[in-house]
Protein backbone atom coordinates (compact mmCIF):
# COMPACT_ATOMS: atom_id res chain seq x y z
CA UNK A 1 0.00 0.00 0.00
CA UNK A 2 1.32 3.20 -1.10
CA UNK A 3 -0.15 6.79 0.14
CA UNK A 4 -0.17 9.77 -1.52
CA UNK A 5 0.90 12.78 0.31
CA UNK A 6 -2.95 13.70 0.05
CA UNK A 7 -3.50 10.80 1.88
CA UNK A 8 -1.34 11.46 4.68
CA UNK A 9 -2.09 14.84 5.67
CA UNK A 10 -5.66 13.32 6.04
CA UNK A 11 -4.91 9.99 7.78
CA UNK A 12 -2.86 12.11 10.35
CA UNK A 13 -5.27 14.40 10.65
CA UNK A 14 -8.11 11.72 11.55
CA UNK A 15 -5.06 10.31 14.02
CA UNK A 16 -4.35 13.54 15.84
CA UNK A 17 -8.50 14.22 16.25
CA UNK A 18 -8.15 10.01 17.91
CA UNK A 19 -5.36 10.69 19.77
CA UNK A 20 -6.66 13.55 21.41
CA UNK A 21 -9.75 11.94 22.06
CA UNK A 22 -7.90 8.68 23.30
CA UNK A 23 -5.72 10.90 24.97
CA UNK A 24 -8.76 12.80 27.50
CA UNK A 25 -10.49 9.34 27.90
CA UNK A 26 -6.91 7.81 29.32
CA UNK A 27 -5.83 11.42 31.05
CA UNK A 28 -7.54 10.62 34.43
CA UNK A 29 -5.97 6.94 34.94
CA UNK A 30 -2.33 5.29 36.46
CA UNK A 31 -1.36 4.65 32.92
CA UNK A 32 0.89 6.92 31.18
CA UNK A 33 -0.89 9.05 28.85
CA UNK A 34 1.08 9.18 25.41
CA UNK A 35 -1.59 9.75 22.94
CA UNK A 36 -2.03 7.47 19.72
CA UNK A 37 -0.06 4.46 21.53
CA UNK A 38 -3.16 2.87 23.81
CA UNK A 39 -4.94 1.91 20.74
CA UNK A 40 -3.17 -2.09 21.31
CA UNK A 41 -1.47 -3.75 18.02
CA UNK A 42 -3.62 -4.67 15.78
CA UNK A 43 -5.06 -8.94 15.28
CA UNK A 44 -2.76 -11.88 14.18
CA UNK A 45 -2.15 -12.69 11.37
CA UNK A 46 0.05 -9.70 10.32
CA UNK A 47 0.39 -9.19 6.52
CA UNK A 48 2.84 -10.82 4.88
CA UNK A 49 5.09 -10.46 1.20
CA UNK A 50 7.16 -12.80 0.31
CA UNK A 51 10.93 -12.83 1.51
CA UNK A 52 14.56 -13.65 0.72
CA UNK A 53 15.41 -16.87 2.16
CA UNK A 54 19.10 -16.88 1.15
CA UNK A 55 19.23 -13.00 3.24
CA UNK A 56 17.43 -14.58 6.08
CA UNK A 57 20.29 -17.12 6.35
CA UNK A 58 23.00 -15.01 6.06
CA UNK A 59 21.21 -12.15 8.44
CA UNK A 60 20.29 -15.13 10.56
CA UNK A 61 24.25 -16.02 11.22
CA UNK A 62 25.05 -12.62 12.25
CA UNK A 63 22.27 -12.20 14.54
CA UNK A 64 23.40 -14.64 16.40
CA UNK A 65 26.62 -12.98 17.79
CA UNK A 66 24.33 -10.31 18.37
CA UNK A 67 21.75 -11.75 20.41
CA UNK A 68 21.97 -15.40 20.01
CA UNK A 69 20.13 -17.55 18.43
CA UNK A 70 16.37 -17.01 19.59
CA UNK A 71 16.61 -13.34 18.44
CA UNK A 72 19.07 -14.04 15.04
CA UNK A 73 16.27 -16.23 13.91
CA UNK A 74 13.22 -13.85 14.85
CA UNK A 75 14.75 -10.55 13.78
CA UNK A 76 16.36 -12.19 10.50
CA UNK A 77 12.59 -12.62 9.40
CA UNK A 78 11.16 -9.45 10.87
CA UNK A 79 14.14 -6.99 9.80
CA UNK A 80 12.60 -8.22 6.05
CA UNK A 81 9.34 -7.75 7.35
CA UNK A 82 9.55 -4.26 8.61
CA UNK A 83 11.52 -3.51 5.52
CA UNK A 84 8.60 -4.96 2.61
CA UNK A 85 5.64 -4.51 5.27
CA UNK A 86 6.31 -1.69 7.57
CA UNK A 87 3.70 -1.43 10.12
CA UNK A 88 2.76 -3.55 12.48
CA UNK A 89 5.98 -5.58 12.40
CA UNK A 90 7.99 -1.63 13.63
CA UNK A 91 6.32 -1.80 16.78
CA UNK A 92 7.37 -5.26 17.92
CA UNK A 93 10.04 -5.34 20.25
CA UNK A 94 12.88 -8.19 18.81
CA UNK A 95 15.09 -7.74 21.89
CA UNK A 96 12.27 -9.74 23.97
CA UNK A 97 13.69 -12.97 21.52
CA UNK A 98 17.12 -12.48 23.36
CA UNK A 99 15.50 -14.39 26.19
CA UNK A 100 15.55 -17.61 24.39
CA UNK A 101 19.77 -17.89 24.23
CA UNK A 102 20.85 -21.06 24.83
CA UNK A 103 17.64 -22.78 24.52
CA UNK A 104 15.81 -20.53 27.18
CA UNK A 105 18.00 -18.30 29.92
CA UNK A 106 20.98 -21.20 29.04
CA UNK A 107 19.30 -23.72 30.57
CA UNK A 108 19.64 -25.64 27.41
CA UNK A 109 15.63 -26.51 26.70
CA UNK A 110 14.00 -25.32 23.40
CA UNK A 111 16.50 -24.85 20.39
CA UNK A 112 15.99 -20.76 20.24
CA UNK A 113 15.92 -20.85 16.79
CA UNK A 114 12.85 -23.09 16.70
CA UNK A 115 11.61 -20.82 19.07
CA UNK A 116 12.70 -17.40 17.66
CA UNK A 117 11.33 -18.61 14.07
CA UNK A 118 8.13 -20.45 15.81
CA UNK A 119 7.33 -16.80 16.99
CA UNK A 120 7.69 -15.23 13.85
CA UNK A 121 5.87 -17.90 11.89
CA UNK A 122 2.66 -17.48 14.60
CA UNK A 123 2.84 -13.66 14.03
CA UNK A 124 2.61 -14.10 10.02
CA UNK A 125 -0.19 -17.27 10.16
CA UNK A 126 -1.47 -17.50 13.97
CA UNK A 127 -4.39 -15.89 16.08
CA UNK A 128 -6.17 -17.13 18.99
CA UNK A 129 -9.11 -18.79 17.35
CA UNK A 130 -8.61 -23.06 16.52
CA UNK A 131 -8.40 -22.16 13.12
CA UNK A 132 -5.87 -19.49 12.85
CA UNK A 133 -3.70 -21.44 15.88
CA UNK A 134 -3.73 -24.85 13.40
CA UNK A 135 -2.92 -22.54 10.60
CA UNK A 136 0.57 -21.65 12.26
CA UNK A 137 1.20 -25.05 14.12
CA UNK A 138 1.10 -27.10 11.19
CA UNK A 139 4.01 -24.92 9.53
CA UNK A 140 5.93 -25.05 12.78
CA UNK A 141 5.46 -28.49 13.56
CA UNK A 142 6.96 -29.47 9.77
CA UNK A 143 9.74 -26.74 10.86
CA UNK A 144 10.68 -28.79 14.00
CA UNK A 145 10.37 -32.27 12.03
CA UNK A 146 12.93 -30.85 9.45
CA UNK A 147 14.82 -30.02 12.14
CA UNK A 148 14.80 -33.47 13.74
CA UNK A 149 15.61 -35.41 10.59
CA UNK A 150 17.94 -33.24 8.83
CA UNK A 151 21.95 -33.20 8.87
CA UNK A 152 22.47 -29.44 10.02
CA UNK A 153 23.27 -26.97 9.67
CA UNK A 154 22.44 -26.67 6.13
CA UNK A 155 23.06 -23.20 5.89
CA UNK A 156 26.85 -22.03 5.06
CA UNK A 157 27.31 -18.22 5.43
CA UNK A 158 29.49 -16.37 2.66
CA UNK A 159 32.26 -15.53 5.57
CA UNK A 160 32.24 -18.24 8.43
CA UNK A 161 35.02 -18.81 11.04
CA UNK A 162 35.36 -22.42 11.09
CA UNK A 163 33.88 -25.16 8.40
CA UNK A 164 31.23 -26.60 10.34
CA UNK A 165 30.01 -30.30 10.39
CA UNK A 166 26.99 -31.51 10.12
CA UNK A 167 24.81 -33.40 12.64
CA UNK A 168 21.30 -35.12 12.91
CA UNK A 169 19.92 -33.87 15.94
CA UNK A 170 17.06 -36.06 16.41
CA UNK A 171 15.11 -33.26 19.07
CA UNK A 172 14.09 -30.05 19.08
CA UNK A 173 15.81 -30.02 22.55
CA UNK A 174 18.53 -27.18 22.38
CA UNK A 175 20.79 -30.21 24.80
CA UNK A 176 20.39 -33.33 22.54
CA UNK A 177 20.97 -31.22 19.70
CA UNK A 178 24.42 -29.45 20.88
CA UNK A 179 25.48 -32.80 22.81
CA UNK A 180 24.78 -35.17 19.37
CA UNK A 181 26.82 -32.17 17.43
CA UNK A 182 29.50 -32.71 20.23
CA UNK A 183 30.09 -36.20 19.85
CA UNK A 184 29.92 -35.97 16.41
CA UNK A 185 32.93 -33.65 15.56
CA UNK A 186 34.45 -34.48 18.70
CA UNK A 187 34.68 -30.24 19.95
CA UNK A 188 33.68 -29.14 23.28
CA UNK A 189 30.39 -27.37 24.02
CA UNK A 190 31.84 -24.57 25.21
CA UNK A 191 34.30 -23.81 22.25
CA UNK A 192 34.09 -21.02 19.51
CA UNK A 193 33.48 -23.58 16.50
CA UNK A 194 30.43 -24.81 18.41
CA UNK A 195 29.23 -21.38 19.10
CA UNK A 196 29.73 -20.99 15.18
CA UNK A 197 27.95 -24.28 14.64
CA UNK A 198 24.52 -22.62 16.32
CA UNK A 199 25.02 -19.41 14.16
CA UNK A 200 25.12 -21.64 11.10
CA UNK A 201 21.73 -23.31 12.44
CA UNK A 202 20.19 -19.68 13.12
CA UNK A 203 20.96 -18.94 9.57
CA UNK A 204 19.81 -22.53 8.21
CA UNK A 205 16.18 -22.17 10.57
CA UNK A 206 15.46 -18.75 9.44
CA UNK A 207 16.15 -19.52 5.90
CA UNK A 208 14.00 -22.58 5.73
CA UNK A 209 11.59 -20.76 7.94
CA UNK A 210 11.06 -18.20 5.17
CA UNK A 211 10.72 -20.92 2.46
CA UNK A 212 8.00 -22.45 4.37
CA UNK A 213 6.18 -18.91 5.22
CA UNK A 214 6.62 -18.26 0.95
CA UNK A 215 4.89 -21.30 0.21
CA UNK A 216 1.96 -20.93 2.43
CA UNK A 217 1.82 -17.30 1.44
CA UNK A 218 1.60 -18.91 -2.63
CA UNK A 219 -0.56 -21.95 -1.21
CA UNK A 220 2.32 -24.94 -2.54
CA UNK A 221 2.82 -25.43 1.17
CA UNK A 222 2.36 -29.26 2.17
CA UNK A 223 4.25 -30.86 5.45
CA UNK A 224 7.30 -32.92 3.56
CA UNK A 225 8.47 -34.56 7.01
CA UNK A 226 6.32 -37.00 8.80
CA UNK A 227 6.89 -38.19 12.60
CA UNK A 228 9.36 -41.47 12.41
CA UNK A 229 7.87 -44.67 12.10
CA UNK A 230 9.38 -45.32 16.12
CA UNK A 231 7.60 -42.67 16.78
CA UNK A 232 4.35 -43.58 15.41
CA UNK A 233 4.55 -47.26 16.92
CA UNK A 234 5.05 -45.47 20.02
CA UNK A 235 1.82 -43.08 20.01
CA UNK A 236 -0.01 -46.43 18.82
CA UNK A 237 0.39 -47.39 23.01
CA UNK A 238 0.95 -43.66 24.43
CA UNK A 239 -1.49 -41.09 22.74
CA UNK A 240 -5.32 -40.14 22.33
CA UNK A 241 -7.46 -43.02 22.60
CA UNK A 242 -4.68 -45.65 23.38
CA UNK A 243 -4.39 -47.94 26.10
CA UNK A 244 -1.92 -45.80 28.23
CA UNK A 245 -2.97 -42.14 26.74
CA UNK A 246 0.00 -40.63 29.47
CA UNK A 247 1.61 -38.50 26.79
CA UNK A 248 0.38 -36.19 23.65
CA UNK A 249 3.94 -34.85 21.87
CA UNK A 250 4.77 -34.66 18.83
CA UNK A 251 8.68 -35.16 19.93
CA UNK A 252 10.76 -37.75 18.14
CA UNK A 253 10.77 -40.65 21.27
CA UNK A 254 14.14 -41.73 19.96
CA UNK A 255 16.25 -38.52 20.75
CA UNK A 256 15.98 -39.63 24.74
CA UNK A 257 14.08 -42.70 24.87
CA UNK A 258 16.13 -46.32 24.96
CA UNK A 259 19.42 -44.91 24.12
CA UNK A 260 22.09 -47.87 23.32
CA UNK A 261 23.54 -47.03 26.82
CA UNK A 262 20.83 -47.02 29.15
CA UNK A 263 23.05 -47.12 32.88
CA UNK A 264 25.46 -44.40 33.42
CA UNK A 265 29.15 -45.63 31.77
CA UNK A 266 31.50 -46.81 34.92
CA UNK A 267 33.47 -43.63 36.43
CA UNK B 1 3.52 9.79 34.72
CA UNK B 2 0.15 11.68 34.47
CA UNK B 3 -0.37 14.41 31.85
CA UNK B 4 -2.78 17.08 32.11
CA UNK B 5 -5.01 18.11 29.20
CA UNK B 6 -2.78 20.87 28.26
CA UNK B 7 0.15 18.35 28.46
CA UNK B 8 -1.89 16.24 25.75
CA UNK B 9 -2.67 19.16 23.12
CA UNK B 10 0.85 20.21 22.98
CA UNK B 11 2.25 16.60 22.91
CA UNK B 12 -0.39 15.67 20.11
CA UNK B 13 0.41 18.99 18.42
CA UNK B 14 4.10 17.32 18.01
CA UNK B 15 3.16 13.88 17.21
CA UNK B 16 1.18 15.58 14.25
CA UNK B 17 4.01 17.67 13.03
CA UNK B 18 6.32 14.44 13.82
CA UNK B 19 4.24 12.42 12.11
CA UNK B 20 3.83 14.51 8.69
CA UNK B 21 7.39 14.50 8.87
CA UNK B 22 7.76 10.71 9.16
CA UNK B 23 4.87 10.22 6.92
CA UNK B 24 6.58 12.15 4.07
CA UNK B 25 10.21 10.35 4.70
CA UNK B 26 8.18 7.08 4.20
CA UNK B 27 6.17 8.00 1.23
CA UNK B 28 8.04 6.68 -1.57
CA UNK B 29 8.81 3.44 0.34
CA UNK B 30 7.10 0.03 -0.06
CA UNK B 31 6.55 -0.07 3.92
CA UNK B 32 2.89 0.99 4.27
CA UNK B 33 2.76 4.67 5.63
CA UNK B 34 0.82 4.91 8.86
CA UNK B 35 1.94 8.17 10.58
CA UNK B 36 3.25 7.90 13.99
CA UNK B 37 4.16 4.62 13.93
CA UNK B 38 8.01 3.72 12.71
CA UNK B 39 9.17 4.69 15.48
CA UNK B 40 9.90 1.11 17.18
CA UNK B 41 9.48 0.30 20.58
CA UNK B 42 11.14 1.53 23.41
CA UNK B 43 14.31 -0.48 23.99
CA UNK B 44 14.35 -2.89 26.95
CA UNK B 45 14.06 -3.07 29.85
CA UNK B 46 10.25 -1.57 30.40
CA UNK B 47 8.99 0.08 33.38
CA UNK B 48 7.67 -2.12 35.79
CA UNK B 49 5.40 -1.14 38.97
CA UNK B 50 4.32 -3.74 42.13
CA UNK B 51 1.81 -5.90 40.79
CA UNK B 52 -0.74 -8.43 42.57
CA UNK B 53 0.19 -12.27 42.68
CA UNK B 54 -3.09 -13.48 43.60
CA UNK B 55 -4.96 -11.67 40.51
CA UNK B 56 -2.14 -13.15 38.41
CA UNK B 57 -2.60 -16.67 39.67
CA UNK B 58 -6.34 -16.06 38.93
CA UNK B 59 -6.08 -14.20 35.54
CA UNK B 60 -3.24 -17.31 34.51
CA UNK B 61 -6.09 -19.85 35.06
CA UNK B 62 -8.82 -17.99 33.00
CA UNK B 63 -6.37 -17.45 30.26
CA UNK B 64 -5.38 -20.65 30.12
CA UNK B 65 -9.28 -21.48 29.31
CA UNK B 66 -9.02 -18.97 26.44
CA UNK B 67 -5.59 -18.74 24.53
CA UNK B 68 -3.99 -21.89 26.71
CA UNK B 69 -0.82 -22.08 28.82
CA UNK B 70 1.83 -19.61 27.70
CA UNK B 71 -0.41 -16.65 26.95
CA UNK B 72 -2.54 -17.46 30.00
CA UNK B 73 0.36 -17.00 32.32
CA UNK B 74 2.12 -14.21 30.06
CA UNK B 75 -1.40 -12.13 29.60
CA UNK B 76 -2.00 -12.14 33.05
CA UNK B 77 1.15 -10.24 34.02
CA UNK B 78 0.76 -8.12 30.74
CA UNK B 79 -2.93 -7.03 31.53
CA UNK B 80 -1.80 -5.79 35.18
CA UNK B 81 1.02 -4.43 33.47
CA UNK B 82 -1.09 -2.62 30.30
CA UNK B 83 -3.51 -1.22 33.77
CA UNK B 84 -0.08 -0.23 35.96
CA UNK B 85 1.95 1.42 33.85
CA UNK B 86 0.12 1.69 30.21
CA UNK B 87 2.46 2.03 26.90
CA UNK B 88 4.55 0.48 25.70
CA UNK B 89 2.81 -2.70 27.11
CA UNK B 90 -0.17 -1.56 25.22
CA UNK B 91 1.59 -1.99 22.23
CA UNK B 92 2.70 -5.68 23.03
CA UNK B 93 0.81 -8.19 20.87
CA UNK B 94 0.00 -10.89 23.75
CA UNK B 95 -2.03 -13.26 20.94
CA UNK B 96 1.59 -14.29 19.78
CA UNK B 97 2.23 -16.12 22.97
CA UNK B 98 -0.90 -18.63 21.71
CA UNK B 99 2.07 -20.29 20.08
CA UNK B 100 3.55 -22.24 23.41
CA UNK B 101 0.26 -24.09 23.66
CA UNK B 102 0.93 -27.68 24.34
CA UNK B 103 5.08 -27.34 25.19
CA UNK B 104 5.12 -25.35 21.62
CA UNK B 105 2.41 -25.87 19.14
CA UNK B 106 1.58 -28.85 20.95
CA UNK B 107 4.67 -30.56 20.27
CA UNK B 108 5.08 -31.02 24.40
CA UNK B 109 8.75 -29.44 24.34
CA UNK B 110 8.90 -26.37 26.97
CA UNK B 111 5.98 -25.61 29.40
CA UNK B 112 4.06 -23.36 27.92
CA UNK B 113 3.45 -21.97 31.38
CA UNK B 114 7.48 -20.87 31.55
CA UNK B 115 7.36 -19.83 28.26
CA UNK B 116 4.84 -17.22 28.70
CA UNK B 117 6.13 -16.27 32.07
CA UNK B 118 9.79 -15.87 30.84
CA UNK B 119 9.23 -13.36 27.65
CA UNK B 120 7.16 -11.53 30.78
CA UNK B 121 10.19 -11.45 32.83
CA UNK B 122 12.26 -10.88 29.89
CA UNK B 123 10.46 -7.30 29.05
CA UNK B 124 10.32 -5.93 32.76
CA UNK B 125 13.99 -7.03 33.39
CA UNK B 126 16.36 -7.87 30.34
CA UNK B 127 18.02 -6.42 27.33
CA UNK B 128 20.52 -7.00 24.63
CA UNK B 129 23.18 -5.90 26.57
CA UNK B 130 25.28 -8.69 28.25
CA UNK B 131 24.29 -7.57 32.15
CA UNK B 132 20.74 -6.59 31.28
CA UNK B 133 20.37 -10.49 30.14
CA UNK B 134 21.79 -12.02 33.03
CA UNK B 135 19.24 -9.71 35.17
CA UNK B 136 16.35 -11.32 33.89
CA UNK B 137 18.02 -14.87 33.24
CA UNK B 138 18.69 -15.07 37.34
CA UNK B 139 14.53 -14.48 37.84
CA UNK B 140 14.16 -17.07 34.71
CA UNK B 141 16.39 -19.85 36.05
CA UNK B 142 15.32 -19.53 39.67
CA UNK B 143 12.01 -20.28 38.14
CA UNK B 144 12.83 -23.06 36.04
CA UNK B 145 14.26 -24.12 39.22
CA UNK B 146 11.21 -23.53 41.51
CA UNK B 147 9.09 -25.55 39.01
CA UNK B 148 11.21 -28.53 38.64
CA UNK B 149 11.71 -29.06 42.54
CA UNK B 150 8.31 -27.74 43.99
CA UNK B 151 4.72 -30.11 44.70
CA UNK B 152 2.38 -28.36 41.46
CA UNK B 153 0.30 -26.64 40.95
CA UNK B 154 0.19 -24.77 44.08
CA UNK B 155 -2.59 -22.24 42.79
CA UNK B 156 -5.59 -23.06 43.60
CA UNK B 157 -8.51 -21.11 41.90
CA UNK B 158 -11.48 -19.93 43.06
CA UNK B 159 -13.93 -22.07 41.28
CA UNK B 160 -12.22 -25.21 39.92
CA UNK B 161 -13.61 -27.75 37.94
CA UNK B 162 -11.86 -30.56 39.64
CA UNK B 163 -9.50 -30.80 42.59
CA UNK B 164 -6.36 -31.43 41.37
CA UNK B 165 -3.54 -33.50 43.20
CA UNK B 166 0.07 -31.91 43.05
CA UNK B 167 3.24 -33.97 41.02
CA UNK B 168 7.22 -32.82 41.34
CA UNK B 169 8.11 -32.52 37.31
CA UNK B 170 11.65 -32.70 38.01
CA UNK B 171 12.23 -30.88 34.54
CA UNK B 172 10.81 -27.76 32.65
CA UNK B 173 9.53 -30.27 29.50
CA UNK B 174 5.78 -30.04 29.01
CA UNK B 175 6.60 -33.86 28.36
CA UNK B 176 7.84 -34.69 31.44
CA UNK B 177 6.03 -32.49 33.59
CA UNK B 178 2.40 -33.97 32.06
CA UNK B 179 3.01 -37.64 32.04
CA UNK B 180 4.80 -37.53 35.32
CA UNK B 181 1.31 -35.82 36.82
CA UNK B 182 -0.96 -38.44 34.84
CA UNK B 183 1.26 -41.39 36.44
CA UNK B 184 1.18 -39.88 40.32
CA UNK B 185 -2.86 -38.94 39.33
CA UNK B 186 -3.59 -42.05 37.43
CA UNK B 187 -5.35 -39.36 34.87
CA UNK B 188 -4.96 -39.45 31.19
CA UNK B 189 -3.10 -36.86 29.04
CA UNK B 190 -6.31 -36.11 27.47
CA UNK B 191 -8.50 -35.67 30.02
CA UNK B 192 -10.69 -32.41 31.38
CA UNK B 193 -8.79 -33.11 34.40
CA UNK B 194 -5.31 -32.81 32.75
CA UNK B 195 -6.72 -29.79 31.51
CA UNK B 196 -7.70 -27.86 34.79
CA UNK B 197 -4.10 -29.20 35.97
CA UNK B 198 -2.75 -27.19 33.48
CA UNK B 199 -4.85 -24.39 34.01
CA UNK B 200 -3.82 -24.38 37.97
CA UNK B 201 -0.06 -24.79 36.69
CA UNK B 202 -0.10 -21.52 34.86
CA UNK B 203 -2.18 -19.86 37.44
CA UNK B 204 0.92 -20.66 39.82
CA UNK B 205 4.06 -20.13 37.34
CA UNK B 206 1.74 -16.64 37.47
CA UNK B 207 1.48 -16.01 40.45
CA UNK B 208 5.31 -17.09 41.17
CA UNK B 209 6.77 -15.05 38.26
CA UNK B 210 4.95 -12.04 40.15
CA UNK B 211 5.98 -12.26 43.20
CA UNK B 212 9.59 -13.01 41.76
CA UNK B 213 9.32 -9.12 40.09
CA UNK B 214 8.28 -8.12 42.94
CA UNK B 215 11.25 -9.44 45.20
CA UNK B 216 13.28 -8.21 42.01
CA UNK B 217 12.17 -4.34 42.03
CA UNK B 218 12.03 -4.11 45.88
CA UNK B 219 15.74 -5.32 45.81
CA UNK B 220 14.92 -8.36 48.15
CA UNK B 221 15.36 -10.94 45.82
CA UNK B 222 17.53 -14.30 46.29
CA UNK B 223 17.57 -17.15 44.56
CA UNK B 224 15.91 -19.83 46.63
CA UNK B 225 16.16 -22.84 44.38
CA UNK B 226 19.66 -24.62 43.32
CA UNK B 227 20.35 -27.22 40.77
CA UNK B 228 19.54 -30.52 42.31
CA UNK B 229 22.91 -32.29 44.06
CA UNK B 230 22.95 -34.55 41.70
CA UNK B 231 22.54 -32.30 38.72
CA UNK B 232 25.71 -30.55 40.30
CA UNK B 233 27.62 -33.95 40.52
CA UNK B 234 26.72 -34.79 36.48
CA UNK B 235 28.15 -31.28 35.78
CA UNK B 236 31.52 -31.75 37.19
CA UNK B 237 32.32 -34.13 33.90
CA UNK B 238 30.14 -32.64 31.68
CA UNK B 239 30.35 -28.94 31.80
CA UNK B 240 32.42 -25.95 31.11
CA UNK B 241 36.55 -26.96 32.01
CA UNK B 242 35.49 -30.37 32.51
CA UNK B 243 36.71 -33.68 31.29
CA UNK B 244 34.25 -33.93 28.71
CA UNK B 245 32.60 -30.49 28.70
CA UNK B 246 29.60 -31.99 26.09
CA UNK B 247 26.79 -30.09 27.69
CA UNK B 248 25.70 -26.69 28.75
CA UNK B 249 22.61 -27.21 30.44
CA UNK B 250 20.54 -26.04 33.96
CA UNK B 251 18.00 -28.47 33.73
CA UNK B 252 17.51 -31.33 36.28
CA UNK B 253 19.43 -34.21 34.75
CA UNK B 254 17.28 -36.92 36.43
CA UNK B 255 14.24 -35.68 34.82
CA UNK B 256 14.89 -37.50 31.77
CA UNK B 257 18.96 -40.00 32.76
CA UNK B 258 18.68 -42.69 34.32
CA UNK B 259 15.06 -43.73 35.11
CA UNK B 260 14.53 -46.89 37.24
CA UNK B 261 13.42 -48.83 34.07
CA UNK B 262 16.09 -48.25 31.52
CA UNK B 263 14.84 -50.43 28.68
CA UNK B 264 10.87 -50.66 27.20
CA UNK B 265 9.20 -52.76 29.03
CA UNK B 266 7.51 -56.25 27.18
CA UNK B 267 4.60 -55.02 25.36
Amino acid sequence: MKLSRRDIFKNTGMMMFGSVIGGLAFSGQRASAVPGQHEGPPELPWPYKKLDPQGAGESGYYGFYKGACCYGAFEAIMSQLRREVGYPYTIMPSTMMVLGEGGMAGVLILCGALNGASSAIFLVKGGLERERREAAFILIRELFNWYEQSPLPDYRPKAPKFEIIRSVSRSPLCHVSVSTWCKTSKLKSFSNERSERCAWLTGAVAKKTVELLNASSEGTFKPMHRLSAGTRSCRSCHDQGSVLENTRGLMDCGGCHFPKRSKHPKI
